[in-house]
């Protein structure tokens, strides 16, 4: 991981945040390569989710909502962490995730603050840091970062920075559905930034308080015979496979619980992914019934419901949501992608074998040498317009080769001696390592074929 | 104004935020087609001054920085709005915008708080709600919004939402520079979001508390014999005019007044669009010289100087700062696009003049009546995957046109009874209102040329 990280910052894709600095609290920034990476992965996302699903539809909300949109879901005061501070060494806590790594088989999420006590007191777990089981109470740790907004600094004034995109899809429920003139089973999607003032970062991008969601609702009237709960896990599962080529050895499918299931949720699946440190959680499908409309329709006191068309029945939809961190996703794809390849006895070099539709650079021209500059950089500008595209004219080749398979070019083009006369160009291909002469007439065709 | 605003509700471009709820003080969400028109803004943004700019690269940076970047950048103690209260009504306002409304040849802003008391008292300033001229002393209203980090409330974990994305470029500038080995001259550009405690936030999208940036910093060596400030203001000059449409007629280009300028900067512009209530900045043109990479270095004690390879000098580059806010770009193409349109003595119709690379919808799909829904469907399902498409059959054939007039689309196409016969449709355009029957096998390129 720590090889990976290394790599990620010297070619550009991820930096450590506010690093001059020193950092803060296990932020990261993303370099040029990296906002190119994230911006085709939304893309990707977007486009089967939203744009070419023709029930579906986006959203882009706030992420400082209106208070009351927190305390009908639940979170002003359902989401915290239980915290535990040992009184030997005053190191603090997660109680859960004591438990947790104590017995992986427990589910702590579901035990209340007598109960982890009680569990934690009953076997002894002791201070990670210093070996003591001297504890004080459980508090509730918010998670939710709160401000204030206006002028004034009381707690009339406070907001909440969203924890997720989620409720500003349910909030606009019903302007989307009139506007759109909808009719069920419709979704929503939606892509932005969300904040969890989170105790325990880590592991690198996993998990860290600033990340960007992407989540979609999918609003459907419960007596439809379709089971839409099913649908969402297998276009996810479709999607990770197909669009963006995560591979099936490196993803399992785990159906929930009947005791791990939130009260209101009939069904949920994780997606794990095999992560360096372990199956990690990369996609969450809950059909969370029609808990979140209800809460809303009675705080707000608005008209939530939906009048079915067929019977003029008005009912609450029920809604399945598929839920996706883009970082997770990033790692994910990185993690599968870094590969150092041995070529021959003393050679061996780093490739990300990115898809080709998430690479961050698709082509790379380069002159064989600087005689070629001139002719190159032409290309360059001429294939910029339809690719995505880098030049480079820096070092001799095989080491402009090595630096293009570390950052995950699919596809390199070199003008060299012989270009002007025949009017070709050498494609070299990130994988095979192999090379084909292929004219200039017929290059972006070539290239358009080899990316598809 | 407020039929604009109103219409672009019903048509689900733009809804209030939090609306049942009763709203959060001008917070404002993007519907089904706003967050398509924005997201097609942000790529036209994107293309043109990231991907296709052969000198310049992409960032995504952190929205919450360490707070020492904004103890450098001078926002900390300098990005204020000075407070004045009315002791007869107890209202608040802001003092130099009292004084700009007053005298609108005022430049209030290079004012110190006693200069600006003094003018409110020696022009006999009226408060604009009770009429009296007795006010408290000056306060200074910080803008950044504050909240916590981390598992203590107090001062050490204190951060702050960024007040614009520009500073996450200058704390990368050597990791990008070093990871990508950039020579000077080069741009970095970020799309991101940014909040502002403003006081007085209003006239619908222009000013918000929470709102996207597109930001470009552009370093080049200050002995570059290039006049860059003059290159960037006439890019986003062109940019306005060929890439967005924006009509020549509707902006002017501004230059500061020497007095008008920061301390370090050398020049500025600003691009001004004439909205509906009046001008109003659209983007601003920094040369902002050295400061912000001598800032940084001079807190952080890295070294952020480049080493410039001709004669091996160590200097800080100078930087331009073209800046630009997406929500009032958004706004200055929807005022300009709004129309209503006289077609004969008793009809007029609604039609939004929208570029077609900013358009929610480039094409429409529609069958005559229900017998040709099934044709229309298939149809709407191959075209999708080139276009941007929607299908309607809700409504008379009238009804939908005017409907995709109101929404921008420029091109409607439409199964009729003898598509199946002569297997052609009718395509008919927004702007014209003509139609012109096109055969199914020559209909893509037919709608590309026309959508060029």
């Amino acid at each position: 991981m720590d090889e990976l990280i290394n790599h990620l910052k010297s070619q550009g894709f991820i930096f450590q945040g506010s690093e001059i600095y020193g950092g803060l609290a296990n932020s990261w920034d993303y370099g040029p390569l990296g906002v190119e990476l994230k911006n085709k992965l939304k893309k990707a996302w977007w486009d089967h989710f939203v744009r070419n699903n023709p029930l579906n539809v986006g959203l882009d909300s706030s992420i400082i909502l209106n208070p009351k949109v927190w305390q009908a879901s639940g979170h002003i005061d359902g989401f915290n962490d239980p915290l535990i501070d040992c009184k030997n060494c005053h190191s603090r806590w997660r109680a859960d995730k004591l438990i947790e790594e104590f017995d992986s088989s427990i589910n702590s999420g579901i035990m209340n603050e007598k109960d982890i006590k009680d569990f934690i007191y009953k076997n002894q777990i002791k201070c990670p840091k210093c070996g003591s089981c001297d504890y004080t109470e459980i508090r509730k740790f918010a998670l939710m970062f709160k401000t204030n907004q206006g002028v004034l600094e009381d707690s009339a004034s406070s907001v909440y920075l969203r924890p997720e995109t989620a409720q500003g899809i349910f909030i606009n429920f019903k302007n989307i559905q009139r506007s759109l003139r909808k009719k069920l089973p419709f979704g929503v999607g939606q892509i932005g930034k969300s904040f969890r003032n989170e105790i325990t970062p880590g592991n690198f991008i996993f998990r860290t308080r600033e990340f960007e969601q992407m989540e979609l609702e999918f609003f459907f009237n419960e007596n439809d015979e379709n089971d839409w709960y099913k649908y969402w896990v297998n276009e996810v599962d479709w999607f990770l496979q197909n669009v963006i080529k995560i591979k099936k050895e490196n993803y399992r499918i785990r159906e929930h619980e009947q005791d791990e299931l939130a009260h209101y949720s009939k069904a949920t699946s994780d997606i794990e992914f095999k992560f360096p440190f372990g199956w990690g959680e990369l996609w969450g499908i809950a059909h969370r019934g029609n808990f979140d409309l209800t809460v809303h329709k009675e705080l707000s006191k608005e008209d939530l419901t939906y009048l079915n068309p067929i019977d003029n029945t008005k009912i609450i939809p029920s809604v399945i949501e598929p839920s996706v961190g883009v970082e997770r996703l990033i790692l994910a794809l990185l993690c599968q992608a870094y590969e150092e390849e041995k070529i021959d006895e003393s050679n061996s070099r780093i490739v990300m074998k990115l898809p080709n539709n998430i690479v961050p650079y698709q082509i790379a021209i380069m002159p064989l040498q600087k005689q070629q500059s001139e002719e190159a950089n032409k290309l360059f500008k001429d294939l910029i317009v339809d690719f995505d595209a880098t030049y480079d004219e820096t070092g001799n080749i095989g080491k402009r080769y090595r630096r293009q398979d570390a950052i995950g070019t699919p596809l390199v083009i070199t003008c060299d001696f012989d270009s002007q006369e025949d009017n070709s160009v050498t494609v070299r291909f990130r994988d095979s390592m192999n090379q084909e002469r292929v004219s200039k007439d017929k290059l972006k065709d070539f290239l358009k074929f080899n990316l598809a």
